[in-house]
């Protein structure tokens, strides 16, 4: 999409000096600004930028001074950070809610429900009786299996696989390729070495605001539910298993696995492929540094964990400070038995 | 699908207490039921629930004596828990099974075989000379690649990906989102720096009743094949690199790798984020501890390893519980070079 | 595709001894090898198993002497092993590439310009203003977003995702599932302890010569450009984050994990499951081992690292041996302390 700067000016109620009818599509950095782009200048350390770049506009605070000639545009606002901000969310948010319609072929079942101001991509498939409600954006390729509820203004991109039962809330984004509620790993050993596949007959259900990375899997509970909060935030490739629950507000880093039953708590912080044992509790506001392994519930909230098997991080440290040097102590212990 | 109180009765040769025409539609645990849905009662523990529950109906032993007075309906059957487990399956399989016909629009190429009470849904894709067996179920926006061979009653859960030449035995399921048979990662290096790729032209052999988990990815063999034997059981977002075989019955837990051509014995428990070397061979009957990394052979059937480093677990947890206060021995050497 | 032993001797410019008219189609290990198949025998460790194979012909050398009666057909080549190797890129290079057209239904919006030779498999979408090179091949049920560009011959495997504004160079390989472009992990924490969606609008650049393996994930830039260099290599289930540079020739293995903003500098090999921090730098000609942490910047080129939290390999080794006895040596501390 196409604006002129006169009207990106009215969107940030700013003020044009340059060429009103310039057109920009699109957001650069000022150090990296071509034409056709719209940069910002908030922090004095880019200044010298502004006289070089090749964006079409920059946008600067009302009382920026220049100290040479511009080639560029200015679109001049209360304060350009936030101006730009605003610019971001505004097209970011027409990026991927500008659409509506159907893309054929594309399929429904006729018992599916779809609210009003829906997008159904081309080739995604949407099973029997699910309910999607009003601005639910379905993209290219995604599947929606039976009985699922899609809450407003969700956004399932493309390729995605919600599968049947689940129930996602308003506001959330399931990103390229996540898999939700597909079977729990449940075996059950039998005398003869061999395993019987447990049914899984549960579901997931993720609340409001949440967001799950690209080709994140989050299988259906057993029975009952597997539950992901509201506001939750997790990255790519993560894997939830069977049952967990994940509380309001945690954020799960990239490759990170939570195995069967337990449940985090809110507004903790997982970092980068940590594992979780199942069954446990992590309370809330709990801090897990990356790749760490948690084989025990962690029953104090506000603590920050990390290690191989996690512990306080920084008792972790200090032993690991030890560990890089242990041939040097093995040395001290040699000496002192040669003395003794 | 929905059933009267009576033909759920039938199933598990049990007797309806109450309105036999009351319908299920739902299996609930006793302490989340709703109505609609069915649950059991088998363990005392939840006795006071069943007083309570708003499901429609609950599965007891005929021997089951209540102590105030139901909102519920009774099915009686001669054990409680075994019943519900039947009717578990009985409803999974259904649910697994129940389809079958084409969803249009669907591409088979003309050459392909397709066998009888198969089912094919929108978007999934058959090539050529491809040989599905009766009864396999290919979900929405599967791919199945040239000369593929699927046996029996196989499920392939939607968008899914099998590559060409993948062979696939009966009564396996391939879960949402994997991908089976992708090119090795194989590249030679050159004087320059550069890599050339190595044709990968094997295949992936896949044997009876086996489970692959969500996103799961297993390369073909750079020649000969990849080999996943009958009644393995692997977890979702786990790597299978080109020219490993696993053995009968192995399980592997999410987000495990296992590199090139290392072949791992039958009945083996692999926990999840474990890594495992190319070209090593693993006993039968290992156990290895989540987020192990596998370095050599292990040749004793039977071991259990762990660590970063993996080694007995034993040895590895005594030498871990030290770490954790490396510290404290350290000031124990400091006061000991104090004294000497 | 089928060839006679006679057609295969003009591609490797060798002489037939047997039946020129017998075909095949297949390329099998000797000790493998089955009607239909063509094997090499380069090795002498393997020259007893040409008197058994079953394979139709077996490429050997010129000077090969048989010591006995042979069943198989032989093609005699200056050399075998790379006669062989020659064949080999040939088949794999035919069955990649051997595709042209249109596979219907496919989805390409009318403003997209597709080059000469290009193929498009059935379910396969490409959005507004996307640039399609000559040669390339973009397989079933792949998407490919609005505005991306790709250069010639580039294949696109099945069901890989490419998001809007992503440019591929020529020659690359994106593998099956992988996702290029999707949004980066981005949140703004916010007094309430909720959190912010950061608009993520920059885009993923992959230089020409890159492989991206099956079910990989690539995340778009917050503002600017994910970087992927020319002739990188990136294995099965990688996160790169947005922002992140990965340099020339560099090779990444399974499970690995790069944080936002690093950059990797050229010829690299980093192992399986490997974390790296984030806003990182990491030198020319690193190699970190299999499962390492990486939290600081590698100044030096040429550095071999590894570690929970790495160091250089060879300390950590010896580190970790002496790990592996800690209680031993704890003992040598409590004699010490007895003798005292």
């Amino acid at each position: 999409m196409e604006f002129t700067l006169g009207q990106v000016a009215q969107i940030l109620q700013g003020k044009v000096e340059g060429d009103e009818n310039a057109k920009v599509s699109r957001l650069d950095k000022i150090q990296e600004g071509k034409p056709g782009g719209i940069s910002f200048l908030a922090n004095e350390k880019y200044t010298s930028f502004i006289y070089d770049t090749e964006a079409t506009a920059v946008i600067v605070s009302e009382t920026f001074a220049t100290s040479k000639i511009l080639k560029t545009n200015l679109i001049r606002v209360k304060d350009a950070y936030s101006g730009f901000t605003q610019l971001l969310e505004a097209y970011s948010l027409m990026m991927k809610t500008g659409m509506e319609g159907v893309q054929e072929p594309a399929f429904a079942d006729p018992s599916a429900q779809l609210g009003s101001g829906t997008f159904r991509g081309a080739f995604s498939y949407i099973g029997k009786n699910a309910q999607i409600a009003d601005g639910v954006k379905i993209h290219q390729q995604v599947h929606i299996g039976d009985r699922v509820k899609i809450g407003k203004n969700t956004i399932i991109h493309p390729g995605a696989k919600i599968c049947a039962d689940t129930v996602i809330g308003a506001n959330c984004e399931i990103h390229p390729g996540a898999v939700i509620g597909g079977d729990g790993f449940g075996f059950a050993p039998q005398a003869d070495g061999t395993y019987k596949t447990i049914p899984q007959i549960g579901n997931v259900i993720i609340e409001d605001q949440v967001s799950i990375g690209t080709n994140t899997t989050i299988d259906c509970a057993t029975m009952g539910s597997t539950i992901i909060k509201k506001g939750a935030k997790i990255d790519n490739l993560v894997q939830i298993a069977h049952n967990v629950s994940i509380g309001e507000n945690t954020v799960i880093a990239s490759q990170t696995g939570i195995s069967g039953s337990t449940e985090i708590g809110k507004n903790c912080i997982i970092a980068g492929q940590v594992g979780i044992a199942g069954h446990l509790k992590i309370a809330d506001n709990t801090t897990i540094g990356a790749k760490s392994g948690i084989i025990k519930s962690v029953k104090e909230k506000g603590s920050t964990l990390f290690g191989y098997i996690a512990m306080d991080m920084k008792n972790f440290l200090k032993s690991y400070s030890i560990f890089k040097n242990l041939s040097s102590v093995e040395n001290r212990i040699k000496e002192l038995e040669k003395k003794k």
